[in-house]
């Protein structure tokens, strides 16, 4: 496109490779930005340039944060004794978002999958086990949480996770009809795990 | 949210008044951003900041470019006997990549509406009136299209603009089926436009 400066071409060029955004919807949200340039676009540039410097992965979890230690690691009121695992960042900010955990977390870095090569070396495995060890030192943990998704990658990570955390309680989260969903627009596995882990009322 | 660092949320809110971005994929777009932080998140800020810096509105026609007047005006290559008016930047950049027009454009700023209470004064009508004006000093415009939006505000604007630009000759893109359109999927004033304006084979 002749038209528009190198600058503004840079920039949806670059836009564009979001999640999300295509190469139509980041021109849209370019122009709405460029015709914003002092309250949106500027303060925008800003916070990510400030996100930027002071984002970092927490030395203990994998979260990012501000600071390492994480907040959440670092936050005395949380119980230190159980350990959420989770495949990716997204996860945790899910879960903190629905507040119904307030152990600590323990970022994989994602899933394990024979297809796109990711094999147990290239998640975070070890670092778990080192904290799962670790108890015997009093500040140890007593239960493992697997929070993965639960799709194909998902479940063989956990299984995974299953045989290598040994001598420690380890759960995983339920299946089952979700909340507000509609029976008709569940899958059948969905609807079979449901039917499985049924409870007495 | 109290797991993530200010830094974080401030980037995560005003990225979610992109237009096209929910609060939801807003966050997915941060954390993709902030994993990438050397290899997209800096360049893209950068980008932006040069962008925002560099980008002014063309003093002739209304274009966003990095320069004043834009190339489009400044193209001596391009016919400056007739103008296209559009209602939005966003416009002018869908006929340039269309490659349909070699000749100048008019960028209104938007389209008539009681309803938004926009009004000609807030259109840059005037404007448009001094180009078509000028047209017995040798560089003279001969002919304007109307590209404005097929919605009522549009075609008001358009109906508008007929009465304000006296003198010179008026088209308006045809209407008529998509290219590539399906008759089924059309509405009715599509179809009935097209019925009227059909063409000898």
């Amino acid at each position: 496109m002749p038209a528009i400066g190198s600058e503004i071409e840079r920039f949806i060029q670059l836009l564009s490779k979001l999640p999300g955004l295509g190469p139509r919807s980041a021109r849209r949200a370019a122009l709405a930005l460029l015709k914003k340039r002092d309250t949106l676009l500027e303060p925008l540039a800003e916070a990510m340039l400030a996100a930027a410097r002071a984002t970092r992965s927490c030395e203990i979890c994998g979260n990012l944060d501000s600071t390492s230690p994480c907040a959440i690691c670092s936050d005395s009121r949380r119980d230190s004794h159980v350990l959420c695992v989770v495949e990716d960042v997204a996860d945790l900010w899910a879960l903190e978002r629905a507040g119904v955990f307030r152990g600590r977390y323990h970022v994989l870095g994602g899933a394990l999958s024979a297809l796109d090569g990711v094999t147990p070396e290239k998640l975070n495995i070890a670092g778990l086990a080192e904290r799962v060890a670790q108890r015997g030192s009093g500040s140890g943990v007593d239960e493992v949480i697997l929070a993965m998704n639960a799709t194909v990658e998902g479940q063989t990570t956990a299984h995974y996770l299953m045989d290598v955390l040994t001598g420690v309680k380890v759960t995983r989260l339920a299946h089952g009809v979700p909340v507000g969903g509609e029976l008709d627009y569940l899958d059948e596995g969905t609807l079979s795990a449901a039917f499985k882990a049924r409870r007495a009322l």
